[in-house]
C-alpha cells in the first residue's frame, strides 16, 4: 500500500474526511513528488482528502511550491492576495468537509476555520500522522542506517579532537567537519564539557561554546544530523585523562542502564516498564532525582514514535526505530549520557550506530 | 545606566511592575553574570522585578541554571515538583504584582496566570525588550563586526567552491568550515542553485541539498552565523558561467536596489519611504509582484529592531544596526538577493560586511 493509500485508511477507519498537515515530517513523508524528501519547498498547509492533495504555501514561497510540487494542486498564495488561512477555509469549505484531523493546529487559525466554515469539527492529534510514519519502509531504514554511519564518524572525530586546552566550540567544528565531508546536510552538536549539572545543557546546543576543556573533565557529546532528512542521533561520554571513581562510577551506571534498557526492547515490552529498568537501577544509588529526561524517542523525519518516558503509555512494535539514551547528571560531580539508534526486531533490539562505546580521546 | 537600570527604567514609564521573558534574546541581554552571554542555561521564564530577577527553568535544566547563575535567584522546578508556570504564578502573587509585560506568553499561560494571580493584568509586548536592546553597546558593536568579518569568509568560500557538478551541499559544507575554524559557534546556510522561483527556498536551509550546479545556474547564498550569540548576515547572489542578459539584469537591478536603499538610510528615514525605494524600482520592470519579503531586520542577538517592510512603521535612528537584503525572484528566470550588514550613523550607513558584491566563483 502507498503512503497515501494508508493515510486514507486511517482517516476513514477514524471518521475523519480531511487531514491537514502544518507539521513538516508529515508533510515531507505524505506529499507525492518530493523528491528527495528533504527537497519540499516550505508550506503552511497541506490538505489531504480522499481523492486530492492541496497544497497551501505561505505568501513568500507560492512560486517555488508551484514550480517544486508539479504534481499537487498548489494554491496561489501572494504577498497582495489570498493569506494562507483563508485559503485554507476556503478549501476545507468548497469540499464540505465536517470532521477534519490537523496534527497541529495554532488556537487563531481553528478559531478562523471554525468560523469561516460552519458545522466543521477539528481534532487535533499530534500522533495521527507520526503512527502512520511509524513503520519504516526498506528505503527508509537504509537512509536510517546511512544517517547512523555518519554520526558514528562524527562521534569519533569530535573525542578524538579533545584534549586540554581545546574549546567546547573547536570539538564541534571538528564532529561537524567530518559529518558534512561524509555527506550529511544537516549538523547539530551538544558539547558540553565540566562538572556539569543537569542535563548539561545551554541555550546554544554547544553548551558554553567558549570554554576551554580541562584535565579532570566529564566529556558529553551528544548529536542530531540529518541524511535525505533523516536523523542520525548518538552519545558518548568520557573523562579527560583517568576519570575519578567517581567519574568511572557515573559513566558505568549510564552504560549498564543503556544495556540493560535495551535488552529488554523487543515487540511488546511497554514504555513503563523499560523507563523503570533505567530508574530503578539509578534508585539503588540514588540518583532518580538526577535522571530529567526520556529514554526513547522515535527516529525519522521528526516527531516520530514510540517514545520511552515517564508517563509514556506506548508499547514496542517490531520495525520500531527509536533512540536509548538513559542519562545521569549530578549536581557537583558530572554527567553522563549514552546513547545509540535502535531498530527493533523480533527477537530484540539492533544497534544501527556502532562506534566505540568508550571513544578515543585526544589522539587528533 | 546599566542594562537592567534602563530596564526598570521603561516599566516604571510604562506602568508595569514586572517584565516576564520568555525569548531567549531577552533572556540573554537583561540576566547578569551570563558571561559570555551565549553561556546562559536554557530557562523557561525570566521574571524581572525593580529589586530581582528570578530565573525560572524548565524542569530538566534546574542544576545547569543554579549552578550557572549564582547572581541570580533560581527557582527549584524539578520534574516531580513543581513546574514552571506553577511557579511563575507563585511569585507573581508572592510579590503582589499587579501589572506585567510579556515579550510573548502561551495563551494556556496567559490564561493560567490570570487564573491563580487575580487581577493581575498581562500585556504582550514582542517590542518592549527589542526597543531596550536597540541601541548597540560598544562591545555588542565590536562582536557584530566579528561575526560579519566571519561571514565575509564564509561567502568568498561558498562561491568559490562553486562550480557545475559541484552539490548545493558541498558549497555549504564549505562555507561552513570556514566559518567554524574562523571562530563563530553556529552556522546556517541557504544555498540555491539554479533558475529557482519565489524565494527560492526550501524546508531545509539549504535548498535541495543534493541538487548539482549547473552551467547557467543563478547561485544564491545566504547565512545567519552567531558569533558569541550575535547574528552575522550576508548574502550574495552570481551567475554560473557567463550570465545571460536577463540573469544580469537581475543581478544588477537587486544590487541597485540595495545601493539606492542604503544611501537613503539614515537617522529619521522611515521604514516606509526605505521600503518603496526597493519597490518603486521593481515596479518600473514590472517586477514588484516578485518581492515578497521584507528590506531590513535588526541584527543583534534575535528578534532585533527596526525592521523595514511592508507596513513597518519604524524610523531609523542613529546606532541602528539593521540588514538590508532587497531580492527578486522571477518565475522561471531566476532570482538573486544582496544583503550586507549596517551600522546607522549621523551621515548614513556604514557597511560592516565587506566581502565583493560580485563573488569570485569556481576558483576553489
Amino acid at each position: 500500500m502507498t503512503r497515501l493509500s494508508r493515510l486514507h485508511l486511517a482517516m476513514q477507519e477514524n471518521g475523519y474526511d480531511g487531514f491537514i498537515a502544518t507539521r513538516r515530517p508529515n508533510q515531507l513523508y505524505f506529499t507525492p513528488a518530493a523528491e528527495p524528501v528533504s527537497d519540499l519547498p516550505p508550506v503552511a498547509y497541506i490538505l489531504y482528502t480522499a481523492d486530492e492533495v492541496t497544497v497551501i504555501p505561505g505568501q513568500m514561497f507560492y512560486y517555488a511550491a508551484r514550480d517544486g510540487l508539479p504534481d499537487c494542486l498548489v494554491v496561489e498564495t501572494l504577498v497582495d492576495g489570498v493569506d494562507p488561512v483563508t485559503a485554507l477555509a476556503q478549501h476545507c469549505q468548497r469540499r464540505g468537509l465536517q470532521r477534519v484531523v490537523c496534527d497541529r493546529i495554532e488556537p487563531a487559525v481553528a478559531r478562523k476555520l471554525r468560523a469561516d466554515v460552519p458545522g466543521l469539527d477539528i481534532v487535533e492529534d499530534a500522533r495521527f500522522g507520526s503512527l502512520l510514519r511509524r513503520k519504516k519502509e526498506a528505503d527508509e531504514l537504509v537512509l536510517l542506517r546511512a544517517a547512523a554511519r555518519i554520526s558514528d564518524l562524527g562521534i569519533q572525530a569530535a573525542f578524538a579532537t579533545a584534549r586540554p586546552g581545546v574549546t567546547n566550540r573547536e570539538i564541534a567544528a571538528a564532529a561537524t567537519e567530518v559529518m558534512l565531508a561524509a555527506g550529511c546536510e544537516e549538523v547539530g552538536l551538544q558539547v558540553a564539557s565540566g562538572s556539569g549539572t543537569a542535563y548539561m545543557g545551554t541555550g546554544s546546543w554547544v553548551s558554553q561554546p567558549w570554554r576551554k576543556v580541562e584535565a579532570g573533565d566529564m566529556l558529553l557529546v551528544d548529536m542530531g544530523i540529518l541524511y535525505h532528512g533523516y536523523l542520525g542521533d548518538q552519545t558518548r561520554t568520557a573523562a579527560i585523562g583517568d576519570p575519578t571513581p567517581q567519574q568511572q562510577e557515573i559513566i558505568e551506571t549510564v552504560q549498564q542502564a543503556y544495556r540493560l534498557t535495551r535488552d529488554a526492547m523487543r515487540p511488546g515490552a511497554t514504555a513503563q516498564s523499560l523507563y523503570a529498568i533505567t530508574v530503578d537501577l539509578y534508585r539503588e544509588k540514588g540518583w532518580h532525582p538526577y535522571f530529567p529526561h526520556h529514554i526513547s524517542h522515535g527516529l525519522g523525519l521528526g516527531e516520530d514514535v514510540p517514545r520511552i518516558a515517564h508517563g509514556s503509555q506506548d508499547v514496542l512494535e517490531s520495525g520500531d526505530t527509536l533512540s536509548c539514551e538513559p542519562g545521569v547528571y549530578l549536581p557537583g560531580i558530572g554527567g553522563a549520557r549514552f546513547e545509540n539508534m535502535l531498530l527493533i526486531r523480533q527477537h530484540g533490539a539492533e544497534e544501527l550506530t556502532q562506534s566505540p562505546v568508550d571513544p578515543v580521546v585526544g589522539t587528533r
